[in-house]
Order: C-alpha cells, then structure tokens, then sequence
C-alpha cells in the first residue's frame, strides 16, 4: 500500500518533515511519500494563499491519483479538501479534520495549540464545519510579546495552559509544522498529543486496507 | 458609489443577465458593474471549479480594488468569499450569503430552490456555516426525469412545492443563473422571492454609503 | 420612497437623536421619519416597560402604513417585532436584528456593547432567537462601578476591551441611545463598529426598492 | 396553598373549561382560581392578540400577586411570560414550556398536536427558544380540509398520526382549549398525553411547596 | 400516594440525609422511602461505580414496582435512568435531569456546584444531553487547595462565585449528598437553589397524580 | 500487537462473526482476539440488557488489559464506553462512535441501517452525544410487515432506499450482528458501506502504533 501526502505549501524543509514524522510512524508498514505544491506559496498562513495553493495541489492529485491508494492533505485547515475529494474515488483525508476527531475517541474534550493569534477566527469556522465546538475547550496561541519564544518551549507552555488552566483532556497540535512536538509534549504532561498527519495515516491506511473510498453518489461527484 | 459585481465564471451570458438583472435593482441610485472571471470554468458546478476559479477572481478584485466602493460575489455558493475579504478593506459580499441572511428578515423560514440533486450536500454544508439551518424548510432541486423542464417552468413548480408542501414563507433562488425569475414567481404564488445578486447590493452599497467595511483587525488581516 | 422608525420610547430627546442619525445616514436619498411612542414608558429598560410599549407602537404603524414604504423598530430588543410584522406586506426591520446579522458580512465574530449588567440574560435570549449564538464572542457592559463614567468613554473602553481582550472583530453598539457614537469608536479603534438604526435602514430601504416585504402566506397573515 | 391560572384571553367559557380541567386535576390539595384578562381578545390567535393581551394580564397579576403562591400563564405560546416574571419573587409558569419540558421526562421525543397550521412557524420558534427542538418529532395541525371535522375527532386523529406515522412517544396537546382531552387521547392511543394546565400546576405547587420563585439577582428583577 | 427514591449507592448516612430532606419537602403530602442500593459501591464516583450499581438498582425497581407510584433515582448523574424507565409504566425521574430543567423556569440560566473538578468532564455530557448548554453559566468545583474546606463554607463560596463573578441566576446542586444546604445558600446569597430530591418529588408526585407515566410505545418498551 | 474485541453479549455465533469479519480485514498486519461476555444477556436488545453486560465486560477488560494494546467494543450502541475508558490507559473504541465518525470522512452525510423500530429513539440520543445529528440523513428500520424478510434482502433493501430516497451518501451498519454484510451491499449501490468492528479496528490499530490512549488528566483517571 502506498499513500501520498501531499504538502499544499512549497516550502521543502517542511515537507521533509512531514514525511520525517510519517516515516517515523508508519515504519515498513506501508510506503508513504509526501510533496510539496510547487507553485503553492512558501507558507499558507492566509486565505488568498489557500486559494493560490488550489490549482497545484489538484494538479498533483490528478497526476498521482493512480499510484497510490489513499491521499493525505498536510494542512491543518484542510485546504482544499472537498475538491480534492472530488478528484478521486479513494479515500481523502485532511490533518485537520482528523486529529480532532480523533481526539474525541481518547478524552471528553480537546484544546488546540497554535501558531498566531490571527488564525483563531479561522479555525473556529473550521471546527464548527466539523460539529466539533461542544468539545473544544480553548485555542492556545502565543499572546502579544511571546511570538518570539522558541518554538518548543512555547508550544509546550501553550498545552500545559490548556490541561492546567482550560481543562484540557486533549491537545491537539494545529500546525504541520509542529510535526515532531507531540511525543515530547505528551512525555512532559501526561495528556495524549496529536499529530495531524499521523491521525491522517491511521484512516486513510485504514480506509485502503478497508476497500471504502470518497462516495460518488451524489455531492463529490463531478460528472453526476 | 460604484459597485463591481464578479461573476466567479466565465459565461459571459450569464455575466449579461446579472448585470441586467442589477441594473434594473439599482436604476441610477448608484452604479454597477459586472466582469466575468476569464480564466474561470464556464460554469461553476464541481467543486474543482471553485478552486479554478479563485486565482481569476482575486485578480480582478486586486485590479479594480481603489476604484470601487464595494464589491459582489455572484456565486450562489460564495466561492472563495473569504479570500476575497482579505484583500480589501471594503464590503464583500456572497450573494449566497445575502439572500438566506435577507430572507430572515420576511418570514420565519426559506426554501432554497436550486438547479441540480448533486448541489444539495454542499449547500447543506454551507447552510450551517452561516448558522441558518433551523430556518431552513427545504431544498428542492429537480427531481429524476424532471431536469427536461423549460427552466422557467421547473423553477415555479419547484418554489410552489416549498410554499404548498414544506410550509416555505420565503423562497431563495439557488443560483446566480436564475436572474430574473424572482418577479415573476413572486407574483404566482404570493411569496417573497429572492435573487442573490439584488440582496448583496442592499447590503454592498448600504455598507458602504455608511462607510463600514471588512474588519482587519484579526483574522482577515492577510499582514497581521 | 418613504421609511418610518418607530422609537419604541416616548423619550423626545432620544427620538431627535434616532432622527438625527438616521438622516446623516439617509442623507437625501429616501425620506425617513422617526415617531415616538406617546403611551410608551420612557426609556424600555425592563420586559413590562415592552408589554407596556406595544399597543402604541402598533397603532403608530396602523395609522401610518399606507403612508411609508418600509417601517423599522427602533429598539435593540427588538420589541413587539413579530406583532408589526404581522400588520403589513411591507417589510419591518429590527435595530437588534439587523446590527447582529449585518456584523457577520464584516468579520468571523462580533461583540455586543450595552448599558447595564442587568440585560445581558435577556439578550442572550435574543441572540440565540436569531442563531447568532456561536458569532458572539462577548456581551460587554459597564462593571460595578463604572456606571458613573461618562458615556462617551465608557462605551470607548467596553469596545476596546472586546477587541483587545475579546477577540472581537466588529462591535455592535447594543443601545439605539448609542446613535452617534458608531464613527467615533470606529476611528479610535479600527474596527466597524455598527449602529442599528443605520443598520436597519439599509435593509428596509432595500427591500422595499426591491419590491419585497413580509411574507403573507403562513405564520405572519393574521387572516389566515 | 393557592396558585392563580390567568387565562390571558378574555373568553369565560374557555376560562371555564381551564378552571375545571385544572380542579379535577388538584382536588382538595390546594384551591386553584382561573380569571380571564377582560380587556384581551376573545381568543389569541395572531401576535398582535398577544400585544393586546399584555397590559391586561399584568395588571391581573399585580392586583392579585399578593394574594396566592404561585402563577401559571394559559395559553401554550406563554404569552409575555417574561414579563410576568419580572412582577413578582414567586414562580410564574408557562403552559407551552411546563408541557413540553415535562414530555422529555417520559419519552426520548414529542409531537405536539395544534389547532391550525398558521400557527405552526411561531410554535418552531417557541420551541427552538425552549432549546427542544431536538425533541419535537412533529407539530400536526389540521390539513386543508380537516379543519371543519369534530374537534374530538380531529385531534385524537392527528395524535394518532403523530404516533403511528412519525414515531412520537408522547403527544402535547398544543392548546389551552383542548383541556379535558388528555385522558382519552391517552385511554385510546396507549401514550402519555400531556395537558399543559396540569403541567403548570405541577411545577407552579411543587415550587411553592418547596419556597423557591423568580431569581431576582439579575435579569428578572426590574430595579436592578 | 407513595414514591420510591432509590439511592443508587450503599451509603446508609447519605440515604437517611436524602429520605430527611425529603420528608422535610412532603410533609405529610404524601409518602416517600428511601432505599440504599445494598450491592453498589458506597458512594458513584466513577463510571465503573455507575455500572457497579446498575444490577441492585433494578432489582430493588423490580422488587418494589408494584408498592409504588412513581420512582426517583437520588444521584445527580442520573445513573441507569433509561434502564430504569424500561422496566415500569410509572414514572422515573433522576434528580439530575430534574434539577437543571426545573432550575430554567426560575431565570434564564443557571450554574452548577459540585464536588470534584475529576466529575466536570462527565457532567457536560450530561447537560448537552438534556439540550441544556446553552443555559449554563459555569460548573464549580473546589480548585486546587480548596477541596479540604468544610463543605459548608466551600459550597457557600463556590455559589457566591456562580451568582457574582459568572452571573448565575439560578444555583443546582450537583450532589445528592448536598441534600440540605439549598436553604442556607438561598437565604444567603439571595437566589434560587434547587436540590435535585426536591425537584425530582415536584415531577414523580405531579405526574403520579395526574396519572401519566413512561411512554411504552416505542423506546422504553422492552417487549416491543 | 494486539487487539481484544470485546463482544458485549454472550451469543457464540455472532462472537465468532465478528472475529471472522474482524481477521478478514486484520490479515496478518495485527493479532485480533474476540471474546464474549459470559454473564450477559444472549443479545442486547433492552437498555436493562446494557446494564446486564456491564460488570462482566469489565471483568473481560481488567483480566486481559495487560495482554492487549488496545480494546473494542463491538456493539453498535457502545455499552458501557465510558467505563471501559476509566480501566486503562490504552485506547478503547466503540464501533458505534467509530463507524459513524469514520463516516464523515466519506461522504457528506450519512445513514443507518438497523434492525428494530424500537431502537431509533436510543440511536438518535446516541448521535446526538456524538454531536453527529447535523450528518444524519435518516435511520432506516424494517417497516411494520418487513421484519419476516430474508436479512441480506432486507437490509439490502433499506440501504437502498436511503441512498435513493433519503439522499445518503454513506452506509453506516447498525448492528454487529450485521458483520460481513457491508461489501455485499457496498458493491450492489456503489456506495461506501462501513460495517463498525472495522472502523474500531482502525482506530484501535492506529492509536496503538502511534502510541496514545485515554486521556487519565481529568475525567476519565478513576483516581484522580
């Protein structure tokens, strides 16, 4: 079984630790490859660079779409998702959408840690699209004047404001650039720490092995 | 006050009819403008086309931002409306938006009549991102072996179900492509009858006579 | 065309300044007319000061309907909204309604300032009446002690606080006493800030160029 | 103990009937006295009966508040309820909301049956105001044509309905003027039927009894 | 008329402080018994303690049905209540769902008090169950340090906080073992403060006497 | 690794279903073993059937804990859930949670198909606590003369008519009696059909490679 993941921002270094972290949790138990989106900007940190990022990641989906079994999308706002649903009769799984539902089979509620106070309205759109606001309990970012912490102690600050001051029984890390933190967060708090593209392998591999793939009954069909 | 009305696909058709169809709401209390997105699908019906069309449609508003007050998404399904907000600090409105937001100001609930079976998951979808699923009475679209119908046709028996059968205060037409049907149902069946386009003008240029636009100070600040 | 605001109140002073506001707005595009409710109580600050309210406001509409095009309910509980719309075929528009709707065109939340504690749990009430529940981010009212600030800079500092320790990205001014206070605020603060009356205006006024007004054929039709 | 029913339409038979449908139920526990509101419509069947009813029933209360222990409000829309609960430190208890909480105590759903399909928006509204409206399975009203049938006959129809084809588990009846037809609704469809007088009289002694009413600390007290 | 109140833990202190403050609300009304769940862990703090006291609690239902007229569960996570309606036609009602849908006829919203941070998690399922959320202001427990206070003094505190730091208006008691205090908290504090034993009696007598019960036609009939 | 199924019933036959259905898609990737509940009910049909199974699945659990990686329970109403969290550290999957939230990776929305009438009210309460009721299209159970039916044909039969009737894009199998049934059905509609032991397998599978279980901070931790 093979399963791309596809990076829809262009920055390699990220990309290489996206398939790091993959690499590191899937062992030989299937091939994973992950991609950068060529023409996608370096980072995505707004909604025009979502927009930007489109045309390449289809373009990528489309050309690889016959060899491999299941895709991962590695952007924690699930850029794209639907059309790239729409592409394929496999299953397409975003990181996003993943780790926080998966984060509801382990504890009765969940914090998020991130990276920008700016992308909190965002994601609370994101989270309602999934009927997951009666779980979350508080999006964590950097407040004024801790934006230039260093990443590991900042995110590790951030969770333990979520389980100590919030209440979190969860946290689940809101950025694919933090692939690599969890187990170091989840060692120092004694909370399980989600990865988004890990909770991604687990159902796109599952759902390979299983034979199900995006319904083409109606809504993700293009040609219906 | 000038207006710029983008219609997200490249059917210059229909790019017409919306612009009539504005231009007969507005008179000359302001003015409009409509463009079609070149590069866009000629229609937008998949949810690939929303992604082709983005790259197009936040060109033009980058083009012709300093020379309109505010400014019109005339997609039924608000494609890239986010995206689009994030370039400007004027008003940009989704007609998809305006009309179901609209219709709650004249009855306790709407139907949507739309075009097509396969819209309905998505539009479901975008319903509850607006909060206004409890309003919401039913959407009908043509049924199997229905779709043959001369449109002006299908469009009343469809808005005369809602009313007769689902108990519909308020019908909202599903698609930019039905500009100009609102008047004439609307004098059959003795309901409001909403056209996108003629909603997000109310709310564009009223926005904009009273000098408010797209907030910057978070999440759709693209510099934040 | 032709719009009547019925102040809800019978306060004279605050009816010219609801005038006042609505004619800055209004400019010479449309006439408008504000009246205040002559039995009404003085100011609406408690649930009978509405009971007591209605009948008034009613026969205000009643004796007038014919005369105006659109009509709007200048009181940001909305009172008796239900019993004007059912009056007339012409639409009737809430200051409360029509703020909180309007604020989610120019950002992803809003913040609601008022003039006591004491109606916060009633306009919890309200806004979840109009779905808007998971769009608020904040009620802010004066803390104990604070009542005796001058209003100007009270209303500046609740506003700041929702933006600044909130998140709120529009601000809703929750008082139709607030007229006037909408720009100043805005300029200080950087983000829309929204007066109901205008608000309501840019709806009524709309509508009724539109030709629609409140469905007849279930819920509102007294003579059904 | 003595609880006070004011039935806020002026009709004496209907007073009548609620007095003695409330007696069968109380017997000699405690005395119960229903008064019309004189000034009310006969019956109140639009939103502006409602207004009209308003200043009416809240001068009942104030003549007679010191006078018993508790208050119940019969008509099921509860009819300016929240003003009713400002005028006193004693429990005032709603038809609609006592009838449709206590449903959700002996099954996992409810429909209500209700006198005319017009009225079937607002009941949705009350409903949702209620945070119910997971529980309503239906609201049956008569269909075009029914409306002329014996009462009797009509509503153990819908009820039967209600159940058969819609999976109820216990029938509201939505209306004060069907007291008295709880029990054979009951006897013939084997589901609990809920009269809504009764439901108040259970909450409004029980909370008497147990020396609890009206939180005065914030929003229901008129002098904050 | 009589009522069972099953205390679903064996803790025969708790049992008689339940039974006296029951006896303390009936009065000579009617008649209640309360019984200890002989095979149950001595007090529910756990799900697995739930499970543990699920066989006893329905042997002693069983045993008893027939003597009784209606039945109480006196534990506020309503342990086994669903089981417990299937196995009677007469009405069940746990103390907990009682409370908090009693506690919304006496303000618009209320806050919980309860004994340990560790049951937080469970109670909000609890509420979101009920459809309750949206009423809630907040669930206090003893913060860290807090938790050897006398509890008299800490419950006290903790309602002070509810009603003056979050804006409660009404208090639930969160604990069948807090059987007693609602009179002090009330005279103190000034506000409703409902114990989940009385609000349960309130429902079981009412509907025993108005001869309702469990709904067998679908959900809670296990012959079906 | 190691997987333990905990069947909540005692029947042989379907223990011995499950297993095979769970190896078929297990292969040789992970060890999977099934084992009945020897003390329960043969089936579990009633809510007093849950409480019966509890204490025994949770002496399955504690006994096999330290053998296993992870644990599922397969019945679709997952009996006894939170309990079985509270016992361990690792993950524990409930096929009902794990086939409907898998579902919405699938398709938009989705449906059930399930063997009783009498069990929908139970079923909805399920969806709702998994926050899920916003995807559910319906739930189809033989109607009232079907129940005779050949199970495949029947089952076969309500799947197709929620597909085609109901607009469902997903097939969740709402029983674990129904284990082998989903290719059958998923081949015949060309929809995606998700029988639940496999969606708990994947998750189970999935949370033990990567190293994560229950949350033990707050409410799941029977010490804290």
């Amino acid at each position: 079984m093979r399963i791309l993941i596809v990076n829809p921002n262009s920055d390699l270094e990220m990309t290489a630790a996206i398939q790091e972290s993959a690499v590191a949790f899937v062992g030989d138990r299937f091939e994973v490859v992950t991609l950068a989106t060529p023409d996608a900007p370096r980072f995505l940190e707004t909604y025009e660079d979502d927009v930007k990022s489109g045309p390449g990641m289809l373009e990528i989906l489309r050309e690889h779409e016959s060899a491999f079994d299941a895709f991962v999308i590695a952007c924690h706002s699930d850029t794209n998702l639907h059309a790239a649903r729409e592409l394929t009769t496999k299953p397409v799984i975003g990181i996003g959408e993943a780790s926080m539902k998966l984060a509801s089979f382990l504890g009765h509620n969940f914090a998020i840690v991130t990276t920008h106070q700016h992308s909190i309205p965002g994601k609370v759109v994101q989270i309602r699209a999934y009927h997951l606001q009666d779980l979350l309990v508080s999006i964590r970012a950097p407040e004024e004047g801790e934006e230039g912490w260093e990443d590991a102690d900042l995110f590790m600050e951030l969770s333990r404001r979520a389980v100590q001051e919030d209440g979190a029984e969860v946290i689940v890390l809101g950025c694919a650039g933090m692939a690599g933190m969890d187990r170091r967060i989840q060692d120092a708090l004694g909370v399980p720490v989600l990865d988004g593209v890990v909770c991604a392998l687990i159902l796109a591999s599952g759902f390979a092995h299983y034979g199900v793939g995006t319904s083409k009954v109606l809504g993700y069909n293009p040609d219906y």
